[in-house]
């Protein structure tokens, strides 16, 4: 007791001095509070437990009664946190339903089916199906040079997640444009329909959905992914003899809906001007309940405020945990969100997100300069999670719209290895996640927050 | 092709230059061979197939029917890869069995039973059980200080791992004492058995086995392990009330019995009698398959030479997988290892050792300034795989035994957020290991084992 007196005398009288002495004692300060917000969330984190009752809601498809019910129920956690305002902000969203009619059978060439599932915003096939030839080809330019060779075809995209790319995001980068732009590209041909090869490193029989786009596309053609290891049975085959199928897809859009950003909000002591964003997508795609994409960023970015809460901090700058709607389709809760604070003049001078799933932290992940200069500067501070490096690329699709206006960009970034087996699958469950990783990667978010706010 | 040739020309000419134009031409080479194991090892690697085989063949107690299965897998595996030399190293190991019986009732407090397992080496109790009251101690040194207290009662050890603790081997290495010791130390009282919390975070019902030691006890009392789950309940009760709760364990330890190391080995080009170790053990504990611990260190090592021989890869030294026997009750195949070598005179430079899981890389253990050195400018060809991590540490039971003749120890040391969870309990199964993660780490020791080979 003696010695924290002595200690605290000390630290005051070290406050109240020149200036290196202060840089010295804010230093210390920080350090012992980033040690604290760890501390809080390793020991009492709720992330975990709210992120198992987020996920028994239910898949939360954008638009669908799911994303509705994730929004009350954001919104009552965010109220049990009594955090200084809770507020709900409009969001006019997509609104698709893949039906209950996903199917591809072999009609001739050989017998059997495919494990497959509608690509999001696809149209419907004809009831009863739509019956072609299938070519297969291994990217966006590989169809594009086989051009009128597709005219009545259902083209197959099997172009597969490079392996030996280390970081899986990129590998998912190289190959995601086939989902996207396969139908919309051999439309122009005037191809029937696409099957596009699952966004995955593994071998299962998951088909694992995700967005696409007819863009300006004058005829809108069927899109559905097909697993991996049927789309290797598939490619097999079709290196034996010629394959026809039928695909039958009940997929349909509907027209916009209302819903809701949910937010909230630590309001500033000295900077309450300032606005700094944590937050995750509430919305997720409709085969699994999205535990890691992207539940986890939801419940870790509550975890932020939460533990700040806990630990009595009254951060300097105003933190905002916002939980952004429809970003599976594109990020409208995000461009909501950036145009209502352009709206209201207000200054975001920080964002992190977290989309990349709850696993172990490695670090941030961002293209601003500044950005990079401070997570240089706070290396000591992120290196005990082991989230000290520094990724040149996006801080992610829901905080981007605030860039232009200047808003220093943070993408919360995990160990990548695992992300993939479960993304937009039916195997993104609360087995996907561990709660270890979940926490520590809240903590990582937690301390650049409090960085970011304190300095 | 024609670049190809001069590019090749260009390296020749360097190579026979002087100095810092062959230093140069060397660091070219290494960075490209060890890019080109890394990715055999993510695109052909076995480490995951080979896992599910060995895991099929149950668990692997050292001595028992298990083990013997794992020694002839091990031969058969190395054997099919063609090293040049494979062979068994006989080891003389313990033999202990749990028999069919672990029980935890409570007699009088209240009614129910816990899920627990004896400790490795215990004795069993009388057929009818050992029946006394419940004394809580959070560790050896609370035991101690209750001394006397102890007599006639089962001495429940409740400490709990320390979440806040960033490294989970780290929370291990502290709380692990009163399970390898507690029964030593509370037998001097006449305590009459011990229950030890398990060793892990998670709040479960799997008990988590591991070794313990009477050293020179007088008298021997038996030890068993509680699942975490019901060491809270159990602790819950003694809040209130009196406990008491009769103890039955039929585990029995046996004569010691023969088993094997099983090596297989690269013989070095230029200098063959300078000798890398790249090893895991073999053994398991028998609650479960051993999936992680450490089946993963055996799959991974035997993947390290299966990829430089699949490279065709001459290595200078000679590189020797070893897969130790009875490693979990004190490293009797690292030791016999260790006195042959010394026996044999041969120079082993340096040992990599996998025992922390199969987990995604971070770096290498070691406290060898040598090591260190090394490591450290070998950061480069390390960062890409997430494994230039350089931990002061020990390198592993199974190579110590080498390090009084000087050989540099690493251990490879994977992230360590999840091992705890499946760490000696019936859930260490292949759902325990990611694929991928797996290889990463395989790939990791090989880059290691590559460097050092051909420096």
């Amino acid at each position: 007791m003696k010695n924290l007196k002595k200690a605290l005398f000390v630290l005051l009288f070290l406050s109240n001095c020149a200036h290196p002495e202060k840089t010295l004692v804010h230093s210390l300060v920080k350090k012992e509070m980033t040690k604290n917000l760890t501390r809080e969330i390793l020991k009492n984190g709720e992330a975990y437990v709210n992120l198992k009752e987020l996920v028994a809601g239910g898949s939360r498809l954008s638009g669908s009664p799911g994303a509705a019910h994730a929004v009350e129920w954001a919104k009552a956690k965010l109220d049990s946190y009594h955090f200084d305002k809770v507020w709900l902000q409009e969001v006019v969203v997509p609104h698709w339903e893949r039906g209950k009619k996903a199917e591809a059978v072999l009609t001739s060439g050989a017998a059997g089916s495919f494990k497959i599932a509608a690509l999001g915003t696809s149209i419907g096939t004809d009831p009863r199906g739509i019956e072609a030839e299938v070519v297969e080809v291994s990217s966006l330019d590989d169809a594009t040079l086989k051009g009128p060779a597709l005219a009545g075809k259902i083209v197959f995209f099997n172009g597969a997640f490079d392996d030996t790319v280390l970081d899986t995001f990129e590998a998912y980068g190289k190959a995601v444009r086939q989902r996207t732009q396969g139908a919309f590209v051999t439309s122009k041909f005037g191809a029937v329909g696409v099957l596009v090869r699952s966004m995955t490193m593994n071998h299962d029989l998951h088909p694992h959905a995700g967005a696409m786009s007819y863009k300006d596309a004058a005829h809108k053609i069927p899109a559905a992914t097909i697993a991996t290891a049927d789309a290797d049975k598939l490619s097999a085959l079709l290196k034996t003899k010629k394959i026809r199928l039928k695909l039958t897809l009940s997929a349909k859009p509907f027209e916009n809906v209302k819903s809701y950003n949910v937010i909230g909000e630590l309001t500033g002591s000295t900077l309450p001007q300032e606005i700094i964003v944590v937050g995750g997508h509430l919305d997720s795609w409709d085969l699994g309940p999205g535990a890691q994409d992207d539940g986890a960023g939801v419940v870790q970015s509550i975890e932020v405020l939460r533990a700040m809460k806990a630990l009595n901090i009254k951060p300097k700058r105003t933190l905002r945990v916002v939980l952004f709607m429809a970003e599976e389709f594109g990020g409208f809760g995000g461009e909501e969100y950036a145009k209502q604070a352009s709206f209201k003049k207000e200054n975001h001078v920080a964002a992190i997100e977290s989309d990349r799933g709850g696993f172990t932290p490695r670090g941030f992940e961002t293209s601003d300069d500044k950005a990079i200069q401070k997570l240089t500067a706070w290396k000591d501070y992120l290196a005990p999670l082991n989230a000290d490096l520094i990724k040149t690329g996006e801080g992610g699709t829901d905080i981007e719209p605030l860039h232009p206006s200047g808003t220093l960009q943070f993408g919360f970034y995990p160990d990548s290895a695992r992300y993939f087996d479960y993304h937009h699958a039916e195997t993104d469950t609360m087995d996907a996640v561990n709660k270890r990783e979940l926490h520590l990667g809240a903590a990582a978010m937690s301390v650049l927050t409090y960085l970011l706010s304190e300095e």
